[in-house]
Parts: C-alpha cells; structure tokens; sequence
C-alpha cells in the first residue's frame, strides 16, 4: 500500500524526519511517499496558519497522485476534516492518530510541545475531535528555539521535566510529544518517562494501515459524502476540477 | 465608525444584499464598506470550501483598509478565530452574531437553512462557539434550488414550514434563517412566525457597533495575542507581512 | 428608543453610575431611564438575595412604563428567564449581556468581582446562560470593603492583580469586571490589562440597541411564550394584573 | 423528628395530600408539620411564578419553628439554594429527593406531568441539580384540565400513557409523577407501570429523614456557608432579621 | 423491613464496623443482615479488584436468602448495575449513597480517601453515577499505613487535613470520607470539619430504607429488566439458576 | 507478534470466525492465538454477565502464556481497564478497537446489533471510552435468534436495514456491526451501505499490532500502574500470583 505523508509546512527536513520514522515502523509492503509544501510557514502554529495550511492540504492532495491513505503530517491536523469529505481514500491526522492510539494506552493522554503559540490549535484540535474527555493536559515550553529541526534535542530535558510535570501534575497516563519536529523524541526517551509515550508518526502509519485494511467505501451519505459538484473561481487547477467533478 | 462586511464567496448579489439589510439597521455614524471574493465558489457549503474560504479571508482582511470593525459574512465564520488572532481590531461571525443575539431572546435557539450540505459545517461551527447546549437543532432543506440569489423567495414556504417545525418538534425560543443568501427574509416574514427572528445580517452589524463601542484593545497575552513574526513562503504579500510582522 | 435599566438593588448612586456609563455608549436615539429598588438588601450577593430581588424585578417591570427593552441591572440576572417568559418586550441581563459580549472578543473570558460571596451564584448564573464552557474562571477578592459605592477605587490594585493573574493562570482571553459598583473600572484600566476588557453596562445597553434593532415578536410558542393566565392572591397589582391577564 | 412541609402555593387541598401520603411513609418518630402560601398562585407552573415562589419559601423558613428539616413542597424546588444557603437545617427539594431516589433504582428517570407550561422549568431545575444525563425525558400533557385537586384522577389515563411513552421511546428505567398535585398517583397505578414508581413525597420524607439522620453540620466555608449579615429594607420582619443576623 | 450488608472484601472486622454504624442509624424495625466475602481481598483498591469483586457481589447476592433491600458495601459499588439488572430487590451502592445524599447537603461535594490506588476507580464510579458534575474532587492520601482495621485513626490527622484542602481548595460543600475503613470517622471529627459530612454507612442505610419505602416494582422494561433467561456453564449453583432463569 | 485473541464468552465456533478474520487482516508476521472461556455464557449480553466474564479475563489473562498484546474479543471490553491496570503487556477491547477506528474515517460511527439486551451495556461501554460525543446511536434488532453462530445471516436483511436507518435518521457516518457474532458481516455487506462500515476483529488485530509498534512501556505512574501486590484469597493460582506479585 502507498501511503502519502503531506507535510503541510515548507520544512523538508522536518518531512525527512518523519519518513524515516514512519518507515521504520511501516509493515512490509507499506511504501511511503512524501510532500512537503512550496508556500506557507516553515511550522504551523497558530489558527491562521492552519487556515492557510488546511488549504494548502486540499490543493496538494488534489494534485497528488492518488494513495491507499494519506497523513496530514502537522500535529492539529490541518485541513483534515475538508479533506476527508473531498476525497475517497482515508485521510488521517497526526494529531488525530496519536491521541486515538494513546487511547489504547491509557486513560488520559498528556500532550506536550516546544511552543506556547500552539496550545490553543492544540486545545481547539483535541476538542474537535471529541477527546477533550480523554486529555489530561496540553502543555507547552515558554521561550524561544535556536533552530526548528534541532528543537527536540536542544530542548530535551525541559521538554522531559514539562512530560513528567504532566504525568505528576495533571494524571496523564500516556505521553504525546506534539509537533512534527518531536517526531522520535518519544523513542529516544520512552524509558526515562514513568507512563507509555506515543510517537505521532508512528501512530500514524499504523492507524493509515489499519483504515487501509478496513477497506471503508467512500461515503455516499452523511456528513463526508462527497459534496455536490460547484463552480469555482481562480483555484488551482487539480483542486477547482475535485470540486466542480471534473476529476 | 467604518464596518468591513467581507463576503468569502464570489457572488457580488448577496454581498449587496447584505449591505442593503445591515445599512438599514445600522446606528447614524456606521458606515458599512464590503468585499467581496474574487477566488473560491459563490456560496461556501462544505469543509472544504470553507478552509479555502477562511484563508482567504486573512488574505482579504490583510488587503483591506483598516477597519474599526470586520464581519465575516458568511454563515460558518471561516477563518474568525484565525482573523482574530491575527488581526487588531474586532472580527465578528456572521453565524456567532446570530446566535449569541438569538440567545438573548430565549434559551434555545434553531438554525434553519437552504441546502443539507451546510448541516455538518453548521453543527461544528456551533459547537466550536461552545453553544451547542443553546441550540435546539440545525435543520436544512433537501432537493436542489434553481438560483443562490433567489433562493430565499423560491423556497420560502419549505424554509418557513421548516421553521416551524423546528419550534413545534425541537423546541426553538428563537430562529435564525442561515446562510448569506437567506439575509433579509426573517424581517420578511417575522409575523408569520411563532417565536423571534433573528436577521444575521442585523445581528452581525449591531455587535460589531457594540465591540467598537467597547473600546477593546488588542490582547498582548492569551490565546488572541498577536502571534510571534514568522517568516513565510509564497504567500500573498499583505498576509505575508502580517505574518513576519513587516507590515 | 427607551432602554429601562432596572436595579434591583436599594443602592441609588450604583444606579446612577450605571445610568452615567450606559449612556455615554449609547447610539443616538437612545434613552436611558432607571429604577431603583425601594426594597430589599444594598447588593445581591447571595442566592437568597437573588430570589428576594429577581421577584422585585417582576414587580418593577409590571409597574414601569412599558419600556422598548428592560436591562436586569445585576450582575447574576435575578429574575431575568421569569421577566422574559412574562413581559413582551427584551429584557436583557446584565451578566448575559457582558458575557456575550466577551464571547465576541475571545474564546473564554474571566470573571472578577470584589466579595467571595458572589462567586458560587455568579458560578450558577454562567451555567444557567449555557456558557460554562466559555468561562476560563470566577474570582473574587477576599475581605471586608468600606464602601459600596467606592469599592472600585478603594481595591482597584487588588482587583487588577487578580484579574491578572485570571489571565496568566486560567486563561481569560477577556475580562469582565462584575458587579454593578464595578462600573465604569473596566474602561479605566482598560490599557493596564493584557487581554479586552467588557464593561458590564456598555455590553448590556449595546445588546438592548441590538434587540431592538432585531425587533423580536413575543414568542407564542416555545419556553418563553407569555404563560396562560392565572388567579392570583396577594400579589401587587400590577404584576397580579400581569399574572391573571387583566392587565 | 420534626419535618416541615412547606407548600409555596395557595392550594391547602394539596398541601393536606401531600402531608397525608408524607406521614403514611414516615418513620415512627417522624412528625410531619406543614404550611401553606397565604399569597402567589394555586400552582407554580413557569419560571415568573417561580422566582415570586421561592421568594415566599424564604419568608416561610424564616416565619416557621425552626424544625429539624425542611421540604420545599413544589417539584422544581423554588427557592431551594437561597434556603439552604441562608438557614442552618438540611432543606430538601421535592424534584430533588424524587430525582436523587430515581437514580437508586435505575439509570434513567423520566418525569411526566400534567401541565404543558411546567417542562420549561422542570428543565431548568434538572440541569441546576447537575441531573441532566440522568434524566431520559421531561413530558407533560397538551390542554387544560378542570380542577387542580382532581387533576391526577381526572387525566389518569393520559398520564399513564405518557408515561408508558416515555419509558417505551426515552428509555426511562424510573417514573415521576410530577407536581404537587400528583402526589400519591403513582402508589395507585405502581402496578401497570412497567419501571419502578416514585412518589415525589415519599422520596422527600425519607430523604430529609436521612439527612437528619446524617446529623450534618452548618457550612462555614464553601457555597452553602450562613451569609455575612446585611442590612434590609423593606423586608418581611423574620426573614430581614435572618438576613441581618438579628434573628 | 431486613437489609443485606454485603461486604464483597474479605475483612470480617470492616463488616462488623460497618453494620454497628449502619445499626445505630436505622429507622426502628429495620434489622441488619451481614454477610462477608470468603474470597478474593481484604479491600478492594484497583479496577482489576473491583472486576472480580464484583463477580462475587453477584454470587452472594444469589445465593443469600432475599433481603428487601441489599447494600454493595464497598466505595466504588462493584457489581452494582449487574446486580440492580439480575435481581428483584432494590440495590444500593456505599458510593452511590453517600454521593446522593451528599448532593442534598450542598452544590458539589469532595471525596478523600486513605490509598492512592483507589483514585481511578473512584473518579471512574463517580462517572458512571452520572455525577461528575456534582464531585469537587477526590483526593487520597499518599503512602502505606499499617493495618486497614486501623487506617482511620492512624491516619486521621492526615485525612482531616486532605478533607480540609479539599474544602478550601477544591470547593467542595460536603465531605465523605470514602472507603469501608474509613467507616464511622465522619461522626467522630463532624464538628472539626468546616462542611457536613456524609457517612457512608448511614447514607446506605437511609437510602436502603428510602427505596423500600418506594416499594419499587421490578422493571420489566429498560436498560434493569430482568435479562431473559439464557445457559451457562460451570458457574456457582444459585447465580447460575438465577441466569438461566431455574432459580 | 503473537496477538493472543480472548473471548470471554464459551462459544468456540465464535472465536474460530473471529480467528479467520482476523488473520486475513494480519500482518506479515503477526501470529494470532485463541482462548475461549470454559465457564460463563454463550455470549455476553448484560452488565451482570459482563462482570463475570470480565473476571474471567483476568483469570484467562493470568494464565496464558504472556503474548506481546491480548484483544478482549467481546464487544462491550468486559474486564479490560482492570487488565490493562493488572498486566504489562497492551490489552485492546473489541468495542475499544472499532470505535477509535471509525473514529477515522468519519465523524460519528453508529453501533448495530442483533439483540435488545446489549444496548444499554454498550452504551455504558461508549460513555466508558469518552466516546459518546463521536457515538450517533446504538440501535439493536427485537426478537429473539434461532442460533448465536448464524445469526448474522439469519438476520442478515434487518441489520442492514437498521443500519441504514441509523444512517438516515441517526445521522452516522461510519458503521460498526457490534457483537462477536457479527464478524466478518461488514465485509460481506460493505457495498450495499451508505457509509463506511468497520469490522471490529479487523480494527482490533490493526489496533493490535499498532500497539506493539509503539512499544510502549509499563506504566510506572498514573492509573495504569501495576497495583501494588496485595494478599488474597481463594482465587485462582495464576491470577493470585498476579495480584499477590509472587509471578
């Protein structure tokens, strides 16, 4: 099965990081294909930029060529829910797949990131997916970062203090180290914290595998049908023809 | 005081339509200037549409003169929360005015609309205002119409029958006739029905007049404050500088 | 238009105060008159005082001039559902009206006030307006005040570091400085606050212009039609008057 | 122990109802006492009434012997926290003690009555007791009925069908007949209800017997502590003195 | 009228403790009938201890004589929705019952208890009564304590002083010391708490009395019916008579 | 891996479907290993049969030779938050699994199953997960079946007909047919549904496997923690020696 991991921020490195994460972890006979985006911010971290990263979602799935699944790679999951009612293959969140999968571990998952900007995206992501229930905390280090590939190393104790505050502090009983340039801190680090810690990328991969494997139909019902076919305005080519049915 | 009513779709007719509804009610001093699309679809429907609309209402608002106040007229509210945080003055929902105007008229208040699509968008954009407790139901026509602009006189006694049962089966204190090209027929037939209407249009003017009235600054902490500059990539340049704070 | 701003409190200057701030924000056109009560405690503070006083908010509304829209002018909305339910023009709460309003400015807004016996009421009133889930705290001042009616002045410090630290540690993206003796602070220390400030009587005479504007049918159906009358004994007369339907 | 029924309505006919199906379920020992309101309405049945109602229960309280417990005898408990913040024995609501003993004997209550304008305010008073998951449903019958003391023979067959509805389509586990007027219905038609019956009185007799019984201390912290003494005007003579701390 | 105290732990001293508290609290003519796990542990602490406590509440509950009421006497109420299903008799959980009439005392009431291991099941039992909204908080005491019998005075200090931080921190209105052990403790320190305090045995038993009083029918509809009869295999002789229907 | 697939029921023909269909779905190098309990019920179908069975988990926990994950192989997941506390190796439920993957694949899933009875410990089971905001409905056929092991085709034509009815009514955008019994019944009848459609063995083997590639570790902290060893009674050797920490 062909996986496409879209990487709706502009940093390669960072994409790089998470393919050879989720390649490590795909099963044999998983291939993963990689896009990173050619406009946009070098991270998404704030609810405007997820406007524009959501959109640059649907425009870069309307240009690939079709996949078995697709991950939207940016924790907040960007796009996601206009995407899975466009399109007729799964479509998966980063932010979606690791708290699904921390469910499986535990009660309560902890989340915590390298960046005060992205807890409210973060807190309004876990809300749209229902999870606010199953979310012990949201938590993010104050301050800034030298270099956005090099945070998760350069921040490694206090982000691990911060997992560990969580765990002590708010009950999580699993561990979400959110932001795909977190992307393997969770399995460098998983015996120093007291609770299982989900890797985001990994969940991922397996939770694309799994909706493969359940061979869901496209909706022709509900609320991710595919919508009527409309006329549209100035919008990139492969996109305006998924939505005015010209595809 | 100067009111942006920006409309994220391309049809100029309900643009004007709206202008026509909020003037009339608006207080001696407001003036009330609009936009209008020049990219997308004539009337956002899905998810989808709406992340592409909602970004480009941070490209509009960016462009724009400085307003004392925006509305971001479409029903759904693409993009407030991001416009919100991005921009410095106030951003109001069309779909947010109605309601929160809606509940001061009674506890639960009805949504009812032209096209089953708008359902699923309409259902997350009240719940993602947190007023899913105030609202009664949100329920929509079936079958297609012949023209956006005539919408709301072809299918006047559906919407009204619609209505109705709203009150009589899910128990709405108030109704609110949803979605951009419905502006204008609450006023219309008021009398006919058995609890308030609320005209989003006029709900949308009269609380940006009250959020100027209230002199709000622009919040330098919590989950509205300006975002760190950042630098971008092919994005449109006035967003672009609001983004990386060069503007 | 005539805005009737009703105080259920015995305390005159706080009327006057409100009477003084609402009309500065008002729209041209609109006229502010007040009442005081004649019965009853200086300041509801209590459940017990909000039941004594929202039954005097039921008498004074049966015995005013019938008003183009009323303003419940306490903080906690004593007898406000009841005054909705019975009278045929809006009546707008002042807590329902500031919170609303703050609602417009962010996601969740903190509450301060100046007496701890507040908060559980105020607790309840947010809960019974549906908005729970949008208030980041209620908070009160510990301690004895001097005088009702300087209260804002004697422990303005104390009251802005509260409302502070409601910013740094629940997370008020606005703030609303409750009570009706708080009137007119907000707009004072608006620039020493990092997030919008909402005064209580601007939001509450801003909303009723919106009402109005919206120019709301008394409901015949639903849970705020008028009630069918009903026999009396012993009750003032013209809110029996109201009751039994001879008025 | 002594137990004070207090009716907040004027009808004296369903007061002795209710002290006559109260003392048939007490304990020996158990002296059930009972007032009845010299003002309002035959019935509270809208939130107006309601507010004037509760209003009244505390000038009672402060009026009565001071007994060992209290019930306010009104389904919807008017006055109910004001009381029991204000006065220093245990004071129980007559939805509440049906309400809390429902959740004994299933998952879900549902709660029948007679009277189409009392569902609006039995609404309410269920989610003030933070019982709304546990509440299936709130129904009542269409059209009037003759007279108030018959009404429960009078619409027996009505009633009963209701309330094989709303366990056949709400999936109520448990019955309430309620409103004052309906008490001791339920001990008559136990045997055709397929799930288990509470009578609203029984429910508050023996309650209030187990909150005596509990021996519970009057708060001196928290939400339910005596209020701080306050000066009164105008105010009944016991029920100011309560408030002013002269009593 | 005879009540069953079924302790599904092993420690016949905790019975005992137990059923003299529940004695001195019963209504004249209510006769206490004990009865004492023969397996599994001396307390019941963890999920996987209430699984299979829960079990023997069942095979106790069967093979017991019928009682007219029967009390799960463990907090956490193990086997308490199966038991209110399988049998004909109403059923009360310690937990249960002492949250119940908890809620009679205040607005919210808190929890503490003497082990750290209870807290998930507790906060997991306080959900399943649909009473989230009513609980304050639970709180245990950290580290080990010498013999269970004797917790409640080892460890008083340390508990009063949880149950105060819980007041004052917290918020709660009420207090209930939770746990078999901790049976009779409120009784003793009532007068140094400053809220009532609910105990559990007493709480159980009036309640026990209060549901007899109902004289509750068994439901043959909804979620406690009696489920239809159905084989089993290699289960105790009287559950399984009463699961296949031959008892 | 070896995945060791556990039903608690005694129906063996039962587990040899789930076996198959679940090791179609396997991957590569997933083995899939079967116990069936040897006492209890057919099937599970109540809350007191579910707290049998689910002691009989841990029973069958403690006694298999340790696998790298268990699926509690019942609809409902009887015993599996105690499992997951008692064991150190990743325990999923069969309801667990197939919800958290609709979850995927739409916004709200709808549960269909063959007999009435289940409904209410399925709901439960819902609420158990957090999972009731993403649960459009849990829907049951009437009537009884003439065999457990055939009863999928038996009823083949009601189910779907229910199913879709759960769609157009209840408005669910995925579809789980519930209950071991049904296995492999959605890949049968994938095509002729409107939405998705999620076998629950599948999502639990992909879950499964998901788990393990997290590797995650035993909690040492939160409410997942082994509990601490603790002395018991008369219970089986293996789950004792669990419990008691001599394994």
């Amino acid at each position: 099965m062909r996986l496409l991991l879209l990487n709706p921020n502009t940093s390669r490195d960072v994409t790089e990081l998470m393919r050879v994460t989720g390649a490590a972890a795909a099963a044999p006979g998983t291939e993963i294909v990689t896009m990173t985006a050619s406009r946009g911010v070098p991270y998404i971290a704030t609810r405007a930029e997820a406007q524009i990263g959501g959109a640059l979602v649907l425009e870069m799935l309307a240009e690939a060529p079709r996949p078995d699944a697709a991950i939207v790679a940016a924790f907040g999951d960007p796009g996601l829910l206009g995407a899975r009612e466009l399109f007729d293959f799964p479509v998966i969140g980063l932010a979606e797949a690791a708290m699904l999968s921390a469910c499986l571990l535990g009660g309560r998952f902890g989340i915590v990131t390298f960046a005060r900007a992205l807890v409210p995206w973060y807190v309004e992501c876990v809300a749209a997916h229902g999870l606010t229930g199953r979310c012990a905390a949201v938590r993010a280090l104050e301050g800034r970062f030298a270099s956005l590939s090099d945070v998760q190393s350069e921040k490694e104790d206090q982000l691990l203090d911060l997992a560990r505050a969580v765990v002590a502090e708010d009950g999580a009983d699993a561990l979400i180290f959110a932001g795909a340039p977190l992307t393997g801190l969770g399995a460098r680090v998983r015996d120093r914290m007291p609770v299982p810690v989900v890797d985001q990328v990994v969940a991922a991969v397996k939770l694309a595998e799994a909706a493969v494997a359940l061979r869901p139909r496209k909706a022709t019902a509900g609320a991710f049908r595919r919508p009527d076919p409309k006329p549209t305005l100035g919008l990139p080519a492969a996109l305006a023809a998924r939505i005015d049915g010209t595809d």
